[in-house]
């Protein structure tokens, strides 16, 4: 785990203050930046030390064999990785003979800076050589959310209190040293050299160009890099490149107080179609661009881009600088993984890390999408558009599975299913209709019905055949879907799981109604009044099984009979539980991985009764053991709805330090995306109480005792509403956009650019104790006087002054 | 499929005329001869063409790593898979430098003949060489019964219409080419040449030795061969080895009708203890004595043992010739899997092939050791003391579970786990209860009490354990067995499987029985009276689930409810289901691959009325596919029982001629020991009626129209019963024994050495008509009159005279 002092807890910056190699890999998931097309971790300039190098173009994977110790029909025979590509961003530097490695010498100061606002990466590290030459080095990393393909570092070396000779080497290398965590001896082989050189042109004449393809997937990178360099004196520039290295070495003499300062402007491109003397033009003309435009430039459109960003997605925290910071970093590491996307998936980690191997889950419909719909929704659109180029491959594998419609895959780069355990993968066929809520859901914040024809509809129509094709009504007419796996990993393959039936249910109707209102366009694809009757009739007849002798819902049949998991004698260290026990005994048993039940009453909160709620947030809080990232936030939207404050504001605490503080011990990895995107779904959907849909945009906010002021912005149907909230009042304002009804605990209100405010809610302390399972309590946040020194508290006054 | 004319039916024989290339692979599994402890497929003397080249030695495998593409706490990491051992049948044959090889020259006649009494096989080949020399060849091969380390082959050669000059190599062979059918290239590369030499000792001394080490599993392996040759003149006798290969070559020159005479006895033994030059010893030690009993003595032991075997064990059958030879043929390969077994396994396809990697399974437990039990009961100790022998590792990976006492292994040779799908494997915990119905029926036909306290007690103590950690009571008290998969592998972790729980409450009763009986012991192995009293209480509160609406039992949990298969949609070349659909889609609906709820009604045919089980038997019988081996022959009992005899018929003839007509398509890889012991069980139990267990041994025989006599042999605490059935009626004698009370119908009968007859019951044509899925009744067998010519009719009178 990362100790949280190793950050300062600043409101707009993540500022690490020394350099912990112990958890370096960390923080290189930490300060990756990103468009959404190209990623770089946080890897030091000089390359070493390195918890894992990492350079990614989204969906440039790699193919690897999967294996199997008993084949079955329709198993994947192949899978995706994520490769790390050409690294553009290595800068190596000499220093009177001696490497520049924080592992050597001295390192008296070094700062890590990833600023929020500018969308930048800097570094300033103060090191004295082995042999006593002393520099400071200090560089400015940015990945364009402008200028799509281009990455720049600004790169200055001081000689300081003696003069000394520096040699600075910026590369591009192709093929680095990656660890692969996997078994399979196969795929180690596959990963261990994925690129197959096509083209090294050496910078002589000033852009330097690699092009290799990767060797089974045959997809073609390329890479250039063009340098802007300025020494006090004289100084030699050469350039070399042969196999996977391509160079430009820098030589010259510093006096103290002198500095040799260098812009590498670096771009990428990719195609799995383009010739490689196409993609070698399209990279040497990126470089032009940003040449262009120039470093400066580069950091003003990042600044203006990011401006308009925060000025209808930001959330402001008052009382508690922690979540302040993590709900910022979140939204930033979201608008990073998806600005750019273009028609490619967001993976679950992003492009920071090669975790889950660079695969997109369902997570990012149902915790990301909602997030960037409010706040930045042309991504959630090309993340949905994405979902639709892949519709395809997606209705070949309903065709493989003997199904209709389309059946997404569980997890993927290229949009064929790479999940090698079919009960946790293929069976989870919620993820389809993930899918339509996450597009019903953007074209209710946005009204965009060019999207909801184009993209929407054939999603809709696709997911809703297969609902029929899964379902079927039993002798009593209830419309059942049984043996799928919902959210919950550790039950699988299970009958009308809650959830499941719920989205499938939203799913079918939001198919009759689209269809219904573009039937035109639905006719194209085959729809008749007939078969939007069948998804009518399927939505009405859905079974939701139910304990009576409990007053709650069954996760899935049977599941409130199954023996309770033995929590007393579950020692910590067995958790996660999946690598402690067979899946055999967590399916049988009540055990959850993560919010199922409680999630459906999220999503779909209009079929449940508040008592209904209430009971089931209880039964199931005891059973929850939070082993997935995909949990706390919410469990904090419910614990808010129910009105146990206190502990939804320590599951927003857990959603949000998620990667800070390395809580899952795998931000190593790479940053969780629907983690990150939890803080924002905690803080705006948990104590915000914001729900959308049919009937238009609602909230119920109410504050923990920790926070004293909450406003956040959010995009709604073309415009910008701030939602101020005190323990006292909330207050809503447009900032702009025509006048827009809301709904304020259940009272209708019409606000414009005026505020218009209302008493928040004063929640009575919960009659009812939620307990959970020994020893996995969320850990509580305590108000911020007892924090430990070294936090800053708000600065805000608690009044809320719009 | 094996075209029946190629084999003549014969009472006892399997003879076949000519020699079919196309189904060599399937008559080597047919003509294997074994005795439990080494299996020599039918391989041609000459070595090719070949099949598959097999010679096995019970339990000695290789180890192979077992790969997941996404892998499991508890999964096993490496599998067992029987080897290839060194072959010692292998006798070439060179006429005037021409290699015999049928695949040239001419063949005038060729002919293979498994004697059931003799215990041989037998083959005459004329042939004419490319050039014109002719001979014939006439071998006899025997794997003694009596000598279980020994295999003889009396081998003869004659010159026809020309002097020629013939050269014999009689040979011992390491690591044959065989094929690997997986996809795995590790596992391909393991079993590619998994012996390594360790001795090689020619047989310049007249007894060649081989000694060779399995390479990851570490078992050595011994073989060892001598002759007694007869040549009519002058003849050169040279031996040579090297390597993998050991080598007698004899060369003379034979005059028309002149022959070259040869007994080759080989001998192997194996150990992963002993050391090279014990085990050198050991082999031929082995010979030695072989040689001093001379191949009539072998051949007279081999004939006096299957008569005593048969005097206890025939079943004769009138009106159908072709089920008169496989139940024979069932009985024989029966004994052959089973003879020398000496607490080894008897794997699924006894050591006829590398079918299923030579693993054991539960079927060896519920339909190979129940006729074994009633005919040749030393072998169903044996292979019940094999499971007592694993019962530490068994015991460990209950550990390993998170439960109690022993969880046997779903799949394995030597007691480990590998099984590399755990739905169908590890959760698949009913053959625990099966081989705890095993050792309890065992005992209960033999009254043997010293296996019951020695072998049968820690057993079920062990098994009992199990389900009390399995199991548990719900809200309303009943005990719950959750997330199972029954003996229908088109269904998985379900819960309340009936035939689970059934079979555990049986387990639970016996063990608290057998515990109480065996007190003193039972506290060595640390039960106390509490422990025994949770026991009863489990069995006494077994939940079962029943349809009330359809008015029968449901396979499992919400079974009933599933939607039933499209059968209607299933094309014939989509059976087996299994390689055409996901696993996802067969496990959530109505469709049954083998006998499950069916066996249950079997085995535990006191908890079910009479009107439950009619019922039952029709809607299951509907759903079943019959995609398994395992399933006809309970079919065929339930069917006689609930009054469908035609249809039990029908089921009779799939399971007698499973592998003589290959009706699955893999008789290649070996013959199917469960379904060779169905012919019986559906004889026996279902014609016969034949039920036993703690009220005694019962009857209720009743016979379809095509079969005008049954008889059959039974052991039976220490007697030996003849039980011959017309369609008038039956009649009961002991052949040995102390007189015995049996039920005839119900009604209660003392049988001594007199016989004693009863009217057979005349079973009125059935009300409902059974259907079928579309496509998947079985074939009806017809009347003798109707089948077409080439089958002898029965020959005997319809009468039965005892």
């Amino acid at each position: 785990m990362i100790q949280n002092p190793a950050f300062a807890v600043e409101p707009w910056a993540i500022r690490e203050r020394g350099l912990n190699l112990d958890v370096l890999a960390q923080t290189e998931s930490l300060f990756a930046l990103s468009n959404g097309h190209i990623g770089l971790r946080g890897n030091l300039d000089e390359g070493e030390p390195y918890g894992q190098p990492g350079t990614y173009l989204n969906s440039v994977y790699e193919l690897r064999p999967l294996p199997y110790a008993e084949a079955g029909y329709g198993y994947p025979e192949s899978g995706q990785t994520v490769v790390n590509v050409t690294n553009g961003k290595l800068i190596r530097l000499m220093v009177d003979d001696e490497p520049f490695d924080v592992r050597y010498g001295t390192l008296h100061e070094h700062e890590r800076v990833l600023d929020m606002r500018a969308g930048t990466l800097t570094r300033r590290a103060h090191w004295s050589s082995p042999t006593g030459a002393e520099v400071r080095c200090a560089s400015t990393r940015l990945v364009s959310f402008t200028h799509r393909a281009v990455a720049a570092i600004h790169y200055e070396i001081e000689a300081v209190g003696r003069t000394c000779g520096v040699v600075v080497q910026s590369e591009l290398v192709a093929n680095e040293t990656v660890e692969y965590s996997g078994d399979d001896p196969r795929a180690a082989a596959v990963l261990e050299s994925p690129l197959v050189v096509e083209e090294n042109v050496p910078a002589s004449e000033g852009v330097a160009i690699m092009v290799h393809t990767t060797r089974a997937s045959g997809l073609r990178v390329a890479a250039a890099m063009c340098h802007d360099i300025e020494t006090p004196g004289e100084a030699s520039v050469e350039a070399d490149g042969a196999g996977d290295v391509s160079r430009v070495t820098i030589a010259t003499r510093l006096a103290p107080g002198q500095r040799l300062r260098m812009v590498k402007y670096f771009s990428y491109g990719w195609s799995a179609k383009r010739s490689r003397p196409a993609l070698h033009d399209q990279v040497v003309a990126a470089l032009s661009a940003a040449r262009l435009v120039g470093w400066e430039g580069l950091c003003a459109d990042q600044r203006r881009f990011l401006d308009e960003f925060w000025s209808g997605a930001d959330v402001e925290v008052d009382g508690d600088a922690e979540v302040q910071q993590a709900v910022r970093f979140g939204l930033f590491h979201l608008v990073q993984s998806a600005a750019r996307l273009e028609d490619r998936p967001i993976p679950g980690k992003g492009l920071t890390g090669s975790g889950y191997d660079g695969h997109a889950f369902w997570d990012t419909e149902i915790f990301v999408l909602p997030v960037l719909t409010y706040t930045y929704p042309r991504a959630a659109a090309d993340a949905l558009a994405w979902r639709a180029s892949i519709l395809p491959m997606a209705q070949e594998r309903a065709v493989q599975l003997g199904l209709r419609g389309a059946a997404f895959p569980w997890r993927t780069i290229n949009g064929e299913e790479c999940s090698g355990y079919w009960p946790a993968g293929t069976a989870a066929f919620h993820i389809n209709a993930d899918i339509a809520h996450a597009a019903t859901s953007y074209v209710d914040a946005t009204e965009d019905r060019r999207f909801e024809r184009d993209t929407g509809l054939p999603l809709l129509v696709a997911t809703a055949r297969l609902w029929c094709a899964l379902g079927h009504h039993d002798a009593e007419g209830r419309f059942r879907i049984d043996g799928v796996t919902g959210p919950d990993e550790y039950s699988a393959i299970a009958d009308n799981n809650v959830y499941t039936n719920l989205m499938a249910q939203e799913n079918l109707r939001e198919a009759a109604e689209v269809a219904t209102r573009h039937f035109e366009e639905a006719q194209r694809l085959g729809v008749t009044l007939e078969e939007v009757a069948t998804w009518r009739d399927g939505a009405a007849a859905m079974y939701l099984p139910y304990d009576e002798r409990l007053g709650v819902h069954s996760q899935s049949e049977e599941f409130t009979r199954h023996a309770v998991w033995n929590f007393a004698a579950t020692r910590p260290d067995q958790y996660p539980l999946l690598l402690h026990f067979p899946y055999f005994d967590l399916y049988r048993k009540q055990v959850v991985k993560q919010a199922d039940l409680v999630l459906a009453m999220h999503l779909r909160g209009d079929a449940f009764t508040d008592g209904e709620k209430a009971r089931a947030f209880a039964y199931y809080d005891a059973l929850t053991v939070r082993d997935s990232s995909l949990s706390a936030c919410t469990q904090a939207v419910l614990a808010a709805e129910v009105g146990q404050l206190e502990l939804a504001y320590a599951y927003l605490g857990e959603a949000a330090m998620m990667d800070l503080a390395d809580l899952e011990k795998n931000t190593v990895d790479g940053v969780h995306m629907a983690s990150l995107a939890g803080a924002w779904i905690a803080l705006v959907s948990g104590f915000g109480g914001m729900r959308a849909g049919h009937g238009g945009i609602c909230f119920a906010p109410k504050l923990p005792p920790g926070i004293s002021r909450l406003a956040f912005r959010l995009r709604y149907r073309g415009r910008v509403l701030r939602v101020g909230v005190t323990a006292a009042s909330t207050t809503y304002r447009l900032l702009s956009g025509e006048p827009l009804t809301l709904t304020h605990h259940g009272e209708p209100l019409t606000v414009d650019g005026r505020p218009v405010s209302r008493p928040t809610v004063t929640v009575p302390p919960p009659e009812v104790q939620v307990r959970q399972p020994p020893g996995r309590e969320p850990v509580p946040r305590r108000p911020p006087a007892e924090r430990p020194s070294g936090h800053q508290a708000a600065t805000q006054p608690p009044e809320e002054h719009p």
